[in-house]
């Protein structure tokens, strides 16, 4: 399995900044997880919130440990709320199930990691956070 | 950045006090964080019931983690209940998303901490809170 | 049983500061707590670690969990290391057994409280907390 | 007070690997934590192990919120254990009391953060992270 380099990594968070400077976003976020959830690298622009890693962190979490991305989960929160409740009680409370947590995924569709991006609306996190993915030649999965 | 000294603290707290009791409210207890969402400063009023600082810690807390007022708040967990609920797993259920948690806003619009306050209604806590800030030459946003 | 007014606490922070200064020290963080080891009030010092309400509160919490002052329980846990962690273990990890932790005891010899101090050394944080209290008619234990 | 810039956030994290590679030390995992403690940028060399995040985060952790570096606190562990041990309750075990948590002072003397490099031996990580510090034209204080 191809890994995220810390070179892609960098990219993605550079892209998905540049994208929300371009789309006129608040300060954004970004986090990027590798494929066990762990922590890979995360930049918080000026004037974001102290408090905005962990919502990052948060997005990208639930993607990578489900498999499964932020849209997906949002659907699955709002169908059957007390099953994200209770997924959320097994991964210790650390899963926010909306937008913005995209999974990245290698030439051969596995996934490799997930991009998590808060500070503006969850779909305009989203968008940045897969163009961030694309700018680094992975595919994006919102 | 500007800090909130120990002496604007100090004011804010006394007058948001103040302001309770010309409205003849119920005990208020009445916290200040710094940007960092730490305490600064925090008074319990005779009569307040032991648990009160905890709730105007979480209060504040959320206000300066997410940099949204406690009405912001509010009107999140109405509209979209699980997303504040998995909000504060990764705050570790350090947040009440009412009004009375208060941003304090410098004179260039930056976050530089918030007032929590609790003890009567969420729109009463509010207004001492705004009070307090104001009394302190710093803008509040409810 | 007589509590610790808002009044009364005001003024142990205050003198407890006014020490600091006196003496030079570094900047300090004052706690008061109630007879349920319950925050009363608390100030941080300008420059002091944004991390030290906790620590204040740790110092008196134990002192008024145990009904045993800082110097008591440093000597404990010199003497018995075991014994002190197993005591924060029941108290979720919240106490700091070292001087700085006061007790306050009313009139008739009962404890009211406690107040905690850090910034300077142990002993130092312990002088200034003893002198607010004094301030205030109330009698440390150190 | 000077808040860390995300700019100078990438130089500290971009130079502290740099000299990581030049004396050839293991791959490192560098964090840059603000004034209030929280993650500002962080990166996870390729190599390094997947668990690295979260001590590097401790050992700045500590920094900020005591305001006491790493080497100091290292001095304070050997000194007076069960003290650290109790400090690191009240932080909910998120504090690692080694060198290589290096404080960033501004012109001034105030502390505006901390950052806290990992991978190597604890003075090889610490050399990193001042390195880093000077770099981006703020002061370490080891």
């Amino acid at each position: 399995m191809q890994e995220i380099s810390i070179t892609k990594a960098r990219t993605m968070i550079r892209k998905a900044i540049q994208k929300g400077r371009e789309l006129e976003l608040k300060p954004l976020s970004v986090v990027v997880l590798d494929s066990g959830g762990h922590l890979k690298a995360f930049e918080r622009e000026d004037g974001a919130a102290p408090g905005r890693f962990a919502i990052a962190q948060a997005k990208a979490y639930g993607a990578v440990m489900l498999g499964m991305a932020g849209t997906a989960q949002m659907a699955r929160a709002e169908a059957q709320g007390y099953f994200m409740n209770a997924v959320n009680g097994v991964y210790g409370g650390q899963v926010i199930p909306v937008p913005g947590g995209v999974l990245v995924r290698d030439k051969r569709g596995m996934v490799i990691g997930a991009v998590g991006v808060t500070g503006d609306s969850s779909d305009n996190d989203a968008i940045c956070a897969a163009f961030g993915i694309e700018a680094a030649n992975l595919a994006p999965e919102i």
